[in-house]
Order: structure tokens, then sequence, then C-alpha cells
């Protein structure tokens, strides 16, 4: 089966879900400090609606629905941001839709998806195994499952985050993206380099989840005996077919960092930038703070900061009215 | 003595400024649910490097000082944002900085500023009693004192934002402003005003702390008998002469919004834009929620989310690498 993503789908996607989402900024924030690059430019997808990339996949599903499908509504497994996107689009839409977490989803992650009227289920040790469970009754109930990253139009919805990169820079010359199920840089990668082949794309996974790096070792989608990651939202155990084609076909290169690198970019993202992210959004940087990346021989590189959900509900106890 | 503030000025500091401050992103950040107006633009400036719009200023004044000044160093009193900025500023130029807070400035202000080397003194129970000891001891040192708000460089810098949201939106038509000193309303609106008549410009105070407010329903500036905001970069307890002249010159109403206002817009920044602000950074929105400002007649109304550094160590110490 080919699992190759067309740029007319891209296409067609951004059109498609152009309302209900936002065009991000493209900011060149020039680090205070020396020690990143000083050309190096970030896409705020922190500030999408929910928080992440994934309404973007999600509302390129969501939109091609029928209206039987609308009516039976949709249901899915997350490790967080997709199930926020999904209840948020479900709200917007008017749909009904259950989300399932694994049994350890932080109480900020169930009180966001919470929020937009969504039934939240948890259940499972990892993303995994919430999936089984989520397809079972999906079957059951013949709610649409939408799935988080292995679907085409999952894949084309966030592919138009490649688009709108090159719409705001067409020198883009460099693009860091990290890797969850895959179903990001699989889409970014096959819009970039499709008209612009000589983009360098380079994958960022956490060491301790480093599920395409695996499946690329092995050649074959294979589930990792263990994940352990402060990333709850690039954690699954293993990619799927189509984004490791999808992988192979477009990436770069991969490279992995550690949860200390994750928590030190992430503090540098709020001292240099004010911009609170999530362990999965401070990857990136990571990456480059930790060496593991250079792209000191670039012009115009771009950090993609891919989702800013993190826990904050401490930071407003601090703040008492006066 | 006239306070007015020429446009030559501020253009003249913006190219000055240019090559030290960043061009802060002017987002549409449509609301995901339906209580805030949907043609609403943030400005980011909470993105600017340390922090907030006072970098400005900041690097208006250092860049004029003679060899002389710079070998002697600069000195000032902050809320905290002046302070960092200052800090910052004499870091990246060589210069010695000390900067007086008040006693009670957070652990988190102290921090920032001490990080960048500068020599942090606390003194007094309000941002007033910490400038005139600042003052004086500027004057037994010889080391130029950097006002944070009275002092037309400062303002001339302040007033570089008026420009960049023009720049960036030709048909701006209302303009959401925090007041503290007012030196950041006071050169905005003069830039914007000069350049655009127009363009309502509104100042948003907080209720423990509307010294703008006293100063124009008094015709003079006056203390006010106490301050008491959670917002503690909004909370001189008097606005000066040259900031009370530019707003009666140039701005069009004033509006003021509570403390649980503040923190209620602190919480819908974080939940619809994943922007962690403080609270002063949040006043514009709490005057939006708060119905105390109407922009349903504007097509291009702008909030100005002007600080962004709130006190979040506690975000950090819920992350543990696995």
């Amino acid at each position: 089966m080919s699992y190759d993503l067309t740029l007319d789908e891209v296409q067609q996607a951004r059109e498609r879900i152009a309302p209900y989402v936002r065009h991000t900024p493209l900011s060149p924030l020039p680090a205070l400090r020396n020690d990143l690059p000083p050309q190096l430019r970030l896409k705020l997808e922190n500030l999408q609606v929910t928080g992440s990339f994934k309404a973007r996949g999600v509302f390129n599903n969501l939109l091609q629905l029928d209206p039987a499908q609308r009516e039976r509504g949709v249901i899915t497994a997350s490790g967080g941001n997709h199930g926020a996107a999904l209840a948020y689009g479900a709200w917007r839409l008017g749909l009904p839709a259950t989300i399932y977490l694994p049994a350890a989803a932080s109480a900020d992650r169930v009180a966001r998806i919470a929020a937009w009227g969504a039934q939240v289920i948890q259940h499972g040790s990892v993303w995994d195994e919430a999936h089984q469970r989520a397809v079972a009754h999906a079957a059951e109930t013949g709610q649409a499952y939408i799935h988080p990253f292995d679907a085409a139009r999952t894949v084309a919805g966030q592919g138009t985050l490649g688009l709108e990169l090159l719409d705001d820079l067409s020198e883009l010359d460099c693009v860091l993206i990290a890797i969850g199920g895959g179903g990001l840089i699989g889409g970014m990668a096959a819009a970039i380099k499709q008209l612009h082949p000589h983009v360098r794309i380079v994958g960022v996974e956490p060491n301790g989840a480093a599920s395409m790096r695996y499946a690329l070792e092995h050649g074959h989608v294979a589930p990792l005996p263990e994940v352990h990651t402060i990333a709850d939202t690039l954690a699954p155990r293993a990619v799927s077919d189509r984004t490791l084609k999808l992988t192979q076909r477009y990436v770069d290169e991969i490279v992995t960092v550690s949860d200390a690198q994750m928590v030190g970019a992430m503090r540098r993202l709020w001292a240099e930038c004010n911009q609170i992210v999530e362990p999965a959004g401070a990857a990136v940087i990571a990456a480059l703070q930790a060496g593991a990346v250079d792209v000191s021989q670039h012009a115009r590189p771009v950090a993609l900061i891919c989702g800013g959900n993190a826990a904050v509900e401490s930071v407003f106890a601090s703040y008492h009215p006066r």
C-alpha cells in the first residue's frame, strides 16, 4: 500500500481548515545569550487553538465526515493534545466526542479536554493501550475513530504547517520537528520536500521513546519494549507504516534528546522568550542546546514549537488578588 | 515646560534600538469561546527581550550615554521589568548597573535581574521609596539614573511600539494599553496620534493603583494615599508631569480593572493562547472581559500584552526527568 501524501491533499486541507485554525507567528527570536544560533526562528505553534498543531489534523478529519458520522460522533485515544483538539473541534462543530487517555494523564490534560464537553475515559498505562480500547469502543458504537497520526487526513492536516512556513519564509532551509507518532513530521516533510527538495528536515525524539529511530533501524514498525519520557505527548510505543514510509522518504535525519535536556530547554524558552511550553514543545530547542543538531550552515532555520500545554495551575495559585 | 514628544524623536529611537530589541508578533488570536471580540489582535510584547516593553526605553537611554557616563554605570529603581531590562542592556553593552527594588519584590524578579550581573538592592515598601533612595545613590556615585517612565528618552523608546504597530497594521483603529507610570501609553499615544489622529487610545489601570486617573481628576500629579494591587509593575503611587501631559493630550479614556479580573484574564490568556503573562500583561484583556471597554465598533483593535514576567518557578518544579 502506498502511503504517500500529495501536495494537493495538503493544499486542500489548508483551505478546508483555514476558518478554524490560527496562522501562528513565525518569530525571529534571537536568544539573549550566545549559545543558540542567532538566525534561528521559532514557529510558535503553541499559540494554535488548544495549544498544539493537533487542531490542524483534527479539523481536516471532522470537516470531511458525512452527516451520519457527525451524528454518531467521534472518538480517539490521545496523549493529551490530540484529545484536546478533537474535543474542541467537536464542540465547535456540534458533535459528540469521547476521548481515551492513559491512566497516568495529568489532571491538567483531563481538565482541558473535559472543558469542551467531551467524555473522558482513562484506560491503560500507555497510549497504545488506550488506543486499543478506544478502537474497540468505536466498533461497538459506530463512532468515527479519529487517529492521532496514522490517517491520511490527519497527516494532510499537519502538513499544512509546512505550507504555512514556506508562505512566511520562502527561503526556509532547515526545520526541526519533534516526533511522537510521526504524523506531524510526515505531513510537514512531505509538503515541504515536494516544493523545496533541498530543505533539511530534522526529527527530534526523546531518547526514552525513540519509536521512529527504532523503526528506521529495523526497517519496519516495531513497538519499543518500553517507553520512559517526561514528554507524554511524544510517547507512543510504535509509529505506523504510514509515518515510517513518509519519514524514510522525506526526513533527512533523526536525533534524540534526554528528559533533562528538554526541561533545560523549557527553562530556556521561558527565560529568553517568555513562552511556557510542554516538554515536547521544547524538544527541538533541547536538540540545539545539546549540540545534537548543528544549523550553523543554514541561513533560515526554523524550530517548530509544536505544543505548549504545560501544567501550570500552580502559577495561578501564587497570584492572590489583594 | 513642554513635555511633548515629537515623531522625530520616536523615529530616531526606533533606528537606534533596532539591533537590540525584537520586533514582536502581532497575532490575530480569536478567542476559542465567544466573549472576546473575534477581530481582536494581540501585540505580544511579552516576547520582547527580558519579557516586557521596557527594553525599548532602556536601550534608547543607554545608547545615548557619553563614554564617561558609560564608565560610571547606570542605576534605577523598578517594579521589576524596567530593572530587568536595564540589567540586560547594561550587560549587553558592558556597563555596571545597580537596580533598586521595593522590599516586597518577588524572588523571581530579583533573580531575573541578578542573572545579568547587576547589583540588586531592595529598599522601601513601594516603588516610590526605592526610587528616592536610588536617586540619592546616583547623586553620590555619579551613576546615570535611568528613569522608568519620567524621561524623554524612555518615553521615546516606548513610543517605538506605536510605530511598530502601525507598520504591521496600518488600519489600526483602537489600542488598549496598561498604565503604570504612564511612559508606555504616553510614548505610544503620542506616536500613534501624530500619524493617525483617529485611532482610539484606551488606558487601563488597576483600581487599586489608578494613579493616572487620580492625576487627571485632580488636574495635576498627586500621589495616591495608598496602592493595593497584584500588578506590581503597575503600582507607582504617582505618575509624572510628563506622562500626565502626554495622556491629557493623546489618550481618549482610562478604565480600571480589579485584581480578580486581571487574574481571570491571566487564566484566559493561558487557556486560549498558551501565554503565561504577569497581571499587568493581562490587564487589557481584563478590561475587555469585564466590559469596561467596548471595541465592537472597531475593525482593527489591538490589545497590547505589555509584559510576561510571571513567577513560574513552580511549573518547572512539577517536571521531573524520568
